[in-house]
C-alpha cells in the first residue's frame, strides 16, 4: 500500500477519523489518518503515557489541513498490539515497523517528550526515511529530566481536574486557562476513544525516557548524526524536561530552528497552538534545506 | 495626519515607493511607506551604520504583503536632516518623535542590531505606542557585544565583495550564496538611494552600541519594563552579538517568543528570509497576547 491509495478522508477531523489498523509481522498498530491523500505525511510521535486521543485536535487538524497527519499508538499503547518496551531504541524499531507497514518510503516526523527521544533515534538511524524533524519538549540522550518529582507533584494536587493541567501548564492565569480548553478539546470524541493500560505502558515508558536521560551519549552522537532540518521547540517553564534541553539540541544539531515560548510548560504546543501550528507550516514548506 | 490618511502606494516596493519627508519640531525625516493604508503600521529601526536601502527588499517587501511598513532614517542618517547622537536613549527619543510626527498613535516595532537596542529603550518607556517588538540580531542592556574586533576583521577581508558578506553570514557555502544573493537584492535600487554620510554616522552609532552593552543595568530594568509581546530573533553564530544575548532576553522578558536559525551570523534575517517573514507574520497576526 502507498501513501496513494490509503484510505485517507478529507475532512475527517482527529475526533470524527475512524481508527484503522495495519499490520506488520509482529504488531497489529492502531492509527488514525487525516488531511489530503498526497503530500509528505506528518507522523506524530507521542508523550509519555498518552494514546492517540491525547493529542489535541486543536493542533492536529489545523496541521492536516494541508499535508497528510498520522496519528498511532505503539507498540502496547492504547489500541495497538505488543508490549510496551522499556527503552528508546526499540520504541523506534517499532514506530519504523509501522511506518514501513504503511508502505510509506519518506515522512516527517513530530515527536513530543519521549516522543521527541523516539523520533531522534529514528531521525538518526533511517536518514532515507525521515525528511524533516519536529522536536517538542524532549530532551538528547544523556540529558535533564525531572519525570518523577514533577509527576509526584501532579499526582498529589488532587484538586485538578486532570494532572496534564499541572503537568502542561504554568500556574499563571493565561497557561491554566488555554490548559481547560486544551483538556475540553481533548474529551470532545466519545465514540471509539482510544483506550489506556495503566502502569503496563507507564512503567516501561517511565522506565526508557529515565535511562534515555541518564545515559551519557558523548559527543552529543545522537544529535550529530542527525542530518535533517530540525524544528526544536519547548516552552519556557517546563518543569519536566527543561528548556534548556532544547537550547542544547539547537547548538549541537547541524541545521536546527529553535523556537520557545513565553509563560509556557511541558504543553506549550497545546497552549500556544495556533503559534505553534504556524511554525510547522512556515518549517516544513520551506523550501530550501536552509530555509 | 492620521494612519488613515497617509500617501501609502499600494503595489510599490522598497525598490520603486518614492522616498518621502516628514518634518518634526527639529528633524526632517526621510522614510518609505509601503504596504496596505490600514492595519498597525510595522517600522523598522536599522542595523548600524544601515540606511533605507541596507534593508533587505525580500524582507520589507513581503512584510508589507499584509500590513503597512515604514522604514526610515533616524536623526542624522541617510537623507534624514540632524546629528545622530551617540547614545540609545537620544535614539529611541528621535524615532518616537518621528513616529508622532507621521501621527501615529500606535505601531509595531521591528529593531535589528543597534535599531533592536533603541526598540527595547522606546517599548519600555511608552507602552501605549507600542503593541509588539521584534527584537533581531540585537543584545540587552549590558549585553555582549564583539563590534569592534569583528569590523576590524571584516574590513581587513579586502576580497571580500561587501564588509556585510563576512559582517552578516557565516563561512558556508549555503550562507555565503544567501549572502551574496541579499546583496544583489539591495542594489536593486538605481534612483534616488539613501546616501551614507560614513564616520558622521557611524563613530557615534558605534558609541551606542557599545556604551549600551557596556553599562549595566541591574536586574534587567528595561526587558522588565517590557510589557508588550515581544518576538526575539537570532542567528546561531553571530559573531557582533551572539545568540546567548537573545536567551537572556527571552528569559527575562515577561512574554517573549524566542527563535533561533541555524548556519546564520548576524544578518540571519535576511538568509532565512522567508521562514522570517513567516515567523513575524504569526507573531504579529496572533489575537492573544499569549499566543
Amino acid at each position: 500500500m502507498t501513501e496513494f491509495d490509503m484510505p485517507g478522508r478529507d475532512g475527517a477531523t482527529l475526533e470524527t477519523a475512524p481508527t484503522r489498523y495495519v499490520e506488520s509481522r509482529t504488531i497489529r498498530f492502531a492509527y488514525r489518518r487525516l488531511g489530503p491523500q498526497t503530500g509528505t505525511p506528518l507522523v506524530l510521535l507521542q508523550h509519555f503515557s498518552g494514546n492517540i486521543d491525547a493529542w489535541d485536535p486543536a493542533v492536529v487538524n489545523a496541521l492536516a489541513a494541508d499535508r497528510p497527519v498520522i496519528a498511532f499508538d505503539n507498540a502496547g499503547v492504547g489500541r495497538s498490539s505488543g508490549q510496551t518496551p522499556d527503552n528508546v531504541a526499540a520504541m523506534a524499531r517499532d514506530a519504523v515497523d509501522f511506518i514501513s507497514s504503511l508502505g510509506l518510503a519518506k515522512v516527517d516526523l513530530l515527536g513530543f517528550s519521549l516522543g521527541g527521544c523516539v523520533a531522534q533515534q529514528i531521525a538518526a538511524e533511517h536518514e532515507e526515511l525521515v525528511r524533516k524533524l519536529i522536536l517538542v519538549g524532549t530532551a538528547p540522550k544523556g540529558g535533564e529530566e525531572h519525570l518523577l518529582e514533577v509527576l509526584q507533584q501532579a499526582f498529589s494536587q488532587t484538586d485538578a481536574p486532570d494532572p496534564r493541567l499541572p503537568l502542561f501548564f504554568t500556574n499563571s492565569s493565561a497557561s491554566r486557562s488555554s490548559g481547560l480548553a486544551f483538556l475540553k478539546r481533548t474529551k470532545v470524541r466519545k465514540d471509539d476513544r482510544d483506550i489506556d493500560h495503566g502502569s503496563a505502558v507507564t512503567d516501561p515508558q517511565a522506565k526508557a525516557l529515565i535511562t534515555w536521560c541518564a545515559t551519557p551519549d558523548p559527543g552529543h552522537a545522537i544529535l550529530r548524526a542527525i542530518r535533517q532540518p530540525t524544528l526544536v521547540v519547548s516552552g519556557s517553564h517546563d518543569t519536566m524536561l527543561p528548556a534548556n534541553n532544547a537550547y542544547t539540541m539547537f547548538k549541537e544539531l547541524r541545521n536546527a530552528q529553535l523556537v520557545l515560548y513565553p509563560d509556557s510548560g511541558h504543553g506549550a504546543l497545546f497552549q500556544h497552538h495556533e503559534t505553534f501550528v504556524g511554525h510547522v507550516r512556515t518549517f516544513l514548506d520551506a523550501h530550501r534545506a536552509a530555509e
